[in-house]
């Protein structure tokens, strides 16, 4: 068996969900976290939903109100001088200030075969704080303690933070407010204690010196977290130069954890996902990283729509000789693969 | 009394301070961190060292080598079409990597009249870790249960972050690691619990969504941080309307804390201080803000220089109805203006 995507690709796609509000619609349904929870796996999607029926000569962008909570809709003329539309489908600016084009939430799905899944009709997490009037992206889940930890991607105008819920049954969430101040994304917490320790890989993004790269944190009590330390970088030249970011959370093979992450090439922009071998007892020890991806864009979902060329997982889970991998494809839909563990493991140098 | 630059400005200089070893000279001495100590105004001088007698034909940087623990000089020719000095003299970009032009140490530095200072023959803390290879820079000190915490950035090709030492006598240094992944810089602890936990703010880096703004976190044990909250981010159209970071660290007056910070403006590119006025209780709150500068770069001395049109403050220390503030001018010496307390409170907005 190599890697194996499902028949069923995309598994998930905007008409498989209803919009949370009615002047929006569902433009992206990708990057979900995923775990099984006894017989079922339970995906939390990242909903992305977009201002509906702008005219051509608007753009627009949903944003939350703190002071109401309600997701307003701000919507700007093209051709004031004051706006640019740029050429990154998934942002403009306005007077000064960088929107998103669609605002997400998150919805908890569920299935019984991993392949065919029903979609809550409502929200789970949708952005209730100032530090998420942008939406809430990205989520992962972790199973530990007896709690699912749903790390995510908290995106306002004070930039791009990570920030952490507690929930027991996907249905109340309890925020423990940002864990990683901006720029940083793309963490995912182990789903054990190492040497007594919570730890968490995080993805700063520094800009000038330094650049985006995969950090790890320790922690006591899972709000408060320190003696950060680099794990991986770019590689100059390979599939994953520009920039790297943690994926799937990670899981323990043999050899150590072995997590899934994404790598970013330009020319033409591409995300692909490979894997680290991690150190079980010190995980800030690199002790194999995959050659080439592991998955790379190839299908036609894939390669095409909102943001072509990006496969990018926040959720895998194992099964047996295989992980089964969750993926978004193109910023717009959901896709699942099943990959040998054993290409994976050969595949590290 | 206004804002009263020492007579004896500029206090430091490089002639003030011995090299740290025969291949450098110093470049820069500014942005001390500072603190009273019985009897003594004790700073830790950021001391700026360069590559000595670098040909015009040739850019040169001082890099930490983990491995061997020494600084050792990296030099490349100008005309090397892999190399670009750029126009900014603080740093040169060469085969992809970014160097500083200079790399720093602290250096003690006692006086009785807090204008005239001894400065120690050798250096207190030097880049020792990877992840401070490019240096350290812009410490603050704070006294907190009978030992000086000094942060401090940590520069590095893996980008720029906050570190924690501890001292007792500023001989020894005990490292506490990375409190703050990159990129993060201007950090200063409270010099009190606030609620039972320690305090500090601190100085993300967004770029794209969000721009450099002060953000505070809370600790129970200083190593590890969370519930990071933004406290004030650049105010359109004012001498703080790019970027703003934290400066001295905060001190009680009758209102709440007063934070001195530094805000900067393009065009041309200065850096000036304020203050912000912060509730005792819960610092994330804003009560008032400098509505102008406390201190902007006049003199020639802050005018002119290595990078003109900087005032910087790392440390100030309250006596009486008067705070005297240390400043690095034009990233290159060190001043000191005694500013009156009510000047300061009647500015706030």
């Amino acid at each position: 068996m190599a890697t194996k995507r499902s028949p069923a690709n995309p598994i998930l796609d905007p008409s498989s969900v209803q919009p949370s509000q009615d002047d929006l619609e569902v433009v992206g349904v990708f990057n979900p976290a995923a775990i099984q929870v006894e017989e079922e796996t339970v995906l939390l999607l990242r909903v992305a939903e977009a201002p509906r029926g702008v005219p051509a000569g608007q753009v627009a962008a949903a944003v939350l109100d703190p002071a109401s909570g309600r997701i307003e809709v701000a919507r700007f003329d093209r051709d004031d001088p004051a706006v640019d539309a740029g050429e990154d489908s998934r942002v403009f600016t306005a007077r000064g200030q960088t929107y998103l084009t669609s605002i997400s939430h998150f919805r908890v799905a569920r299935s019984r075969d991993g392949i065919h899944f029903d979609v809550a009709p409502r929200p789970s997490l949708v952005a209730a704080e100032p530090l998420e009037a942008f939406g809430v992206e990205d989520p992962r889940i972790t199973a530990l303690d007896g709690a699912f930890l749903v790390n995510y991607t908290a995106v306002s105008p004070a930039g791009i933070a990570t920030a952490l819920a507690v929930t027991r049954d996907f249905v109340s969430f309890e925020r423990k407010g940002i864990i990683f101040p901006p720029n940083n994304r793309d963490a995912a917490i182990f789903p054990a204690r190492i040497g007594g320790r919570f730890c968490a890989l995080h993805r700063p993004m520094p800009d000038g010196i330094g650049r985006p790269s995969m950090w790890l944190a320790w922690s006591d009590d899972l709000r408060h977290w320190g003696d950060h330390r680099m794990v991986a970088g770019p590689r100059a030249g390979r599939w994953d130069d520009l920039k790297i970011g943690g994926g799937a959370v990670p899981f323990e093979v043999p050899g150590g954890w072995l997590a899934i992450y994404h790598g970013v090439t330009a020319e033409p922009l591409t995300y692909s996902l490979g894997a680290l071998l991690l150190d079980r007892d010190d995980p800030s020890r690199v002790l194999g990283r995959s050659r080439l991806p592991i998955l790379a864009p190839e299908a036609d979902y894939e390669v095409g729509g909102f943001f072509g060329n990006v496969v990018f997982t926040c959720g895998a889970i194992r099964q047996g000789d295989a992980v089964r991998v969750y993926y978004g494809a193109a910023d717009g839909v959901t896709a699942v693969a099943d990959i040998a563990l054993a290409d994976v493991v050969n595949g590290l140098e």
